[in-house]
């Protein structure tokens, strides 16, 4: 079996984690300046690994293989979330680029290359996943001036990076791209509490966002005794605690819901809750069980409309369809870390990210590194050493495994790896 | 029986109504330019009246029956909250005026005369009941210093208002003031709801004021599974559902709750709440009811602490001792309204008033008119007009009898009314 330089790998990352350092995290927001820095320095990178490498014009830093007419694309994303960890998307777009390295020094004339992509902005700075949208022609032209973050407009916050024009985008070509696969850190707590090693990623679970409106009545809470209350904060609560235990009747096993915010109008001691405003969200790989908790949510919105003399609605505010990741290439990426005696499980993921936006055009795969104490998007969020070696060698080893599926198809003479 | 001029307490009630007028509402914070107007225009009314009439360093309007020896002490407070109604407090003032009027025509050599005062800020803009604390002097030096709105502190808003210096407060003075008397608006809706004409309180409920902090751990809402969450939102959301029933069970009839608040950190839709923070005001009038109800509260708190593994832990922010008011005023004003074919009940008050603070000091009686739909401190304030004619008039004679009850214990030779 080919070994890459693990070594290598880490101390990659950890000059990665110099660029927006804030003690053991990074802050790198897309388009800020320690967000472009690390953008240059891994073309570079990618250009010493023997890429083409270029910063388009929304910052997505893409390295092609020269010579190849065909390709994995590899990596995932390389800003953060303000006070963010060191690893998160950087470790999938370091994994792709000792992939790349390996590859181009051990079979420069591959018919299939590897090609690697830090998307920008997959923290969604202007837009959640805004590269790999661009990427994949899902972004507007109307967009450039409607997305903004403090008052600046992408277009404009694009132009003071220094980027390229808006026309100047790297594109996924399905005639050469044959798969997208990505690694990343699971960013919750399951394979750490499993004590597994790799996570083979079988879907991007779905969202469904609700915001619940409660209405009321202000009442003074001295003088309005408890039988006369419109108490909308009182109706949100029970609304919440009975819903949860809806959820658990409907959902699946590994459906997720949160009840991540509420809010009191007047909010004050002293008055009854006029309106309040919770948000519900959940979360599972199944259209038809998301369907199902739906339909619980807004059946019990009915049934409580008017009780405590409090009106309910419910409105939808957004929603994500999941995204299922290609049997083959799970099989793949399995049977790679089962050839390096790594434990590991299926799982779906709960949190979203570029290769959900992929998985739409190219057969898409992903893989998870342990997370400890399922911590991320936080300074204290690593992953051991030996969990970053391995999962990088994983990584390369199923790349080799989905080249060699995908060379089995191509035309005859075309030189095998 | 002696008839006052209810008209003209109508038309003394819709002139003050002027100053600081919004719609159909007022708008006099204490000290502000239209309060401070109004303070003077009723002190003009309480000399039109025959009192000699000052107002002092906090703003309290105070009007004096000359020549009497002993008096009863009448009023309420003119400032109101920013988007106030046109009553509230100013309808005591004006029935506390109209009384003094009539008592001075009819008996100018009474030796129980009635004093009126209007309270400064009973509403809270720099503390809350400011002007009958310090009339009660519980108001300490150091807090013309310490108290502030809007970076000016109480010394510099009364210095700009034009008041007299801080030595210059007008006193309770238990010699003089047999008893205090205050008529107000319900601010609730209870008497509207019975359809009755008059409320005879019995006592002002005190106030408990607690915070419970939940603290769980902010967790990705979509990677972390259910059953490995520290979901503070929730663990808060039941406990105020349990409270409630508990509250319930060991509550009086008359006690009130309120969770008026709630935030989360970090409140957001994808994270699991960290930390809830949970507003629990409770009242009653028996400090006993009370302390039980904070047991039971305490208690729930620490039998769910580390439930959901999130710890509780609860705070005690504020209490106010309930005010008994005087038996024998509460007769008096029974029998008064019983006189004028008033149907009435007896009732305690949810809010504060200044009588909360006079009721440590001397026997307080007050009485209530009802609030149409029971509103307050909004602009839709109001009461009927044959309620505000009624009121004015049982006030009157209320305080008739209350002098003849005190007249009696008298030293001999003093002439009667």
């Amino acid at each position: 079996m080919m070994q890459i330089d693990t070594e290598r790998v880490l101390a990659t990352l950890r000059r990665l984690a110099r660029f927006g350092a804030r003690g053991e995290g990074v802050c790198r927001p897309a388009l800020s300046e320690d967000d472009m820095a690390a953008r240059r320095w891994l073309a570079d990178q990618m250009r010493e690994a023997g890429l083409d490498a270029r910063i388009d014009a929304v910052g997505n830093v893409y390295g092609r293989t020269p010579g190849a007419r065909r390709a994995l694309l590899v990596g995932s994303h390389s800003d953060s979330v303000p006070t963010g960890g060191w690893l998160d998307g950087a470790l999938g777009v370091v994994f792709g680029i000792e992939a790349a390295r390996v590859w181009r020094s051990q079979w420069p004339d591959a018919p299939i290359g590897i090609d690697v992509v830090s998307f920008s902005d997959e923290e969604g700075r202007y837009l959640s996943c805004l590269g790999s949208r661009a990427f994949c022609g899902e972004l507007d032209a109307g967009q450039w001036d409607a997305l903004a973050y403090e008052g600046r407009t992408l277009r404009q916050a694009a132009a003071d990076a220094g980027l390229p024009s808006p026309q100047d985008l790297a594109r996924l070509d399905p005639q050469r791209h044959l798969a997208y696969l990505e690694a990343h850190i699971e960013q919750g707590p399951r394979l750490d509490r499993a004590g597994l090693d790799i996570g083979v990623v079988t879907g991007i679970a779905g969202m469904h966002r609700y915001i619940a409106t409660f209405s009321g009545r202000a009442d003074h809470a001295g003088t309005t005794p408890m039988d006369m209350r419109h108490d909308a904060g009182m109706a949100a609560f029970e609304f919440a605690v009975e819903c949860e235990a809806r959820f658990r009747q409907v959902g699946a096993a590994d459906s997720v819901w949160n009840f991540g915010a509420v809010a009191f109008k007047p909010g004050v001691a002293n008055v009854v809750p006029k309106v309040a405003e919770l948000t519900v969200e959940l979360r599972d790989l199944s259209e038809d069980v998301m369907a199902r908790m739906g339909a619980a949510l807004a059946a019990l919105a009915a049934e409580r409309d008017g009780v405590r003399q409090v009106g309910v609605r419910l409105a939808r505010q957004g929603a994500l369809s999941p995204a299922s990741m290609d049997a083959r290439l799970c099989q793949a990426l399995d049977q790679a870390a089962a050839a390096r005696q790594g434990s590991r499980m299926a799982m779906p993921s709960g949190a979203i990210h570029d290769a959900m936006l992929l998985a739409r055009h190219v057969p898409t795969g992903m893989m998870f590194v342990p997370s400890i104490d399922g911590r991320s998007h936080t300074p204290v969020e690593n992953t051991a050493d030996r969990h970053l070696a391995l999962g990088a060698q994983v990584f390369f080893d199923g790349l080799r495994e989905v080249a060699r599926m995908f060379q089995a198809t191509l035309p005859p003479g075309v030189a095998a790896t």
